[in-house]
C-alpha cells in the first residue's frame, strides 16, 4: 500500500485529504477511486483510507481503519556523519532512513574537506530532509527521521553523549569492537563516523574525553558513505530487528 | 601504504614492477622513489615493497618484508544479487567489496527489469571486475573478490546451498530471523536478495525446496541496492569482524 506522510491534524479527520506534492505523487502513481493508502503522521500513527474522489488539487479520503505503526525499530540509532560531499550525504540520509535510523545529524570535523555556507546549508537541509521523507515513505517507516546540521565537533561529541550508548568510529582503532560496546540492549544510541580523509588522533581523544567509545568497523578501511550504513545495520542486528 | 594487486608471479620476485594500469596508477598518485608501496596477489600474499626507480612505461620496486594478509575475514560469504539497474549493481559490488564479501554472484529473477544480453554481459563482467578490484585496493582487502554471472535462478539456488549456511531475504518473511539463522559460526554464507520489483512467491517456495533458509532483514522494505549490504554488515558483525 502506498504510504504518504501528513501533518498530524489531518490524520485525525474522519475525510483527510491529499493536497500539494502528495496529490501529485497520487496522481504520479495513477491511483484511483477505492484505491487505499496509507496515511502516516510523524509520530508513528497510521491510518489504512480508500480514495473516494480525485479532485484536480487534491485527493480526497475516508478512514478505513487507524492504527499505531509497527514499523519502528526498538533502538533508537542517531547517525552522525562528518560533511562529505553532497552526493555521498543524499546517498546516506536515503540509506539511513530505509535503514531505520532515528535522525541525521551532519556535523563538521577537522579534515572535512567541503562545508556549505549558512546560505546554502538551508537549502540543503531542505532538500535532505525531502530525501528523509521520500525514503521513509518507501520504506514503510513509521517516522521521518529528523536531519539537522551542528556547528562544531564538539557540539556533536555533547550532542551524541546524551544518548545512552555513544560511539565515535575510528578506522586506527583496533582492539574495542562494536560488540564489546553492545553488552546488552540500549534503548538509544548514536554512532559518528568521519569524513573522507577520516579523523585527526586529536578528535578521537576528545570523544574519550567526552565520554564516547571509539570502536573499530572491522580490517577494512570504509569509505565514509559506507561506514555509517555498515554500523547502522549491525546496531539493527544486534539490538534483535532481524 | 598504497595496495596494488599483482600477480602470484610478480610477488615470488625480490625484485617485482608495477606495469600497466598499476604504474600508470602510480604516477598518478606520484609515488616517487624510497616511497613504500604493498604488493599483494589475489591469495592473502602481500610484501611491502620500496620504490628504487620509477622509468617511462614501468615502476621498479625492492621487497622489504613479505607477509600474509591479515584483512580478510574469517568467514567467506558469497553475495548473490539479481540483475538490476546497472549503477545498482556497481554500487553493490563496490560496497559488497569493502565490507568484505568473498565473491559476488549476479543471477537472473522472474521481476528482474534488466537483463544484459551475453555480448554485453562479457563486457559488463569486465567492468564489474575492474570495480571490485578498485575497491579491494582502497580498502585494504587482502584478495579480489570474483563477479561472475549465472544464467537461471535455480542454478543460483544450488550454487548458494553448496555454502554451509544458505539464505535468502524475502520481504514478505515475519518470523525467521537473520539471528535465528545465524546459530553458531558458518565458514560459509550464502545470502540471495531479490531484484527492484522483489520475488514471486514461487521462487521464494523453490528456494526452500533446494535447502535455503528464508529469512527477514526487518518491518522496513529496503531497496535492491541496500538489502545485500545491509545483510552483509550483519553477517560481519556476528561473525565477530568488528
Amino acid at each position: 500500500m502506498v504510504r504518504f506522510f501528513v501533518s498530524a491534524e489531518q490524520l485525525q479527520l474522519t475525510d483527510p485529504v491529499l493536497i500539494g506534492e502528495n496529490a501529485n505523487h497520487a496522481k504520479v502513481l495513477r491511483l484511483k477511486s477505492g484505491d487505499q493508502v496509507l496515511l502516516c503522521d510523524a509520530n508513528e500513527n497510521e491510518a489504512i483510507c480508500q480514495i473516494t474522489k480525485i479532485e484536480s488539487d487534491k485527493v480526497a479520503l475516508s478512514v478505513i481503519e487507524k492504527r499505531s505503526s509497527s514499523s519502528e525499530p526498538r533502538v533508537r540509532v542517531s547517525v552522525y556523519v562528518a560533511f562529505s560531499k553532497g552526493e555521498k550525504l543524499e546517498h546516506i540520509i536515503q540509506k539511513a532512513t530505509e535503514l531505520g535510523a532515528y535522525e541525521i545529524v551532519i556535523y563538521p570535523s577537522a579534515r572535512c574537506i567541503s562545508r556549505p555556507d549558512e546560505k546554502s546549508q538551508k537549502k540543503k537541509l531542505d532538500r535532505w530532509q525531502k530525501i528523509a521523507l521520500s525514503a521513509a515513505e518507501q520504506s514503510g517507516r513509521g517516522r521521518v527521521p529528523a536531519v539537522c546540521i551542528l556547528g562544531s565537533f564538539k557540539d556533536a561529541l555533547r550532542r551524541a553523549n546524551l544518548s545512552q550508548l555513544s560511539i565515535l568510529f575510528y578506522e586506527n582503532e583496533q582492539s574495542t569492537t562494536l560488540q564489546m560496546a553492545i553488552d546488552k540492549f540500549y534503548d538509544s544510541i548514536s554512532i559518528m563516523t568521519g569524513p573522507e580523509g577520516g579523523y585527526e588522533d586529536t578528535e578521537v581523544e576528545e570523544a574519550l574525553m567526552h565520554g564516547l567509545k571509539v570502536c573499530t568497523l572491522g580490517k577494512r578501511i570504509l569509505r565514509c558513505e559506507t561506514a555509517p550504513l555498515c554500523a547502522l545495520s549491525a546496531i539493527m542486528y544486534a539490538s534483535g530487528e532481524f
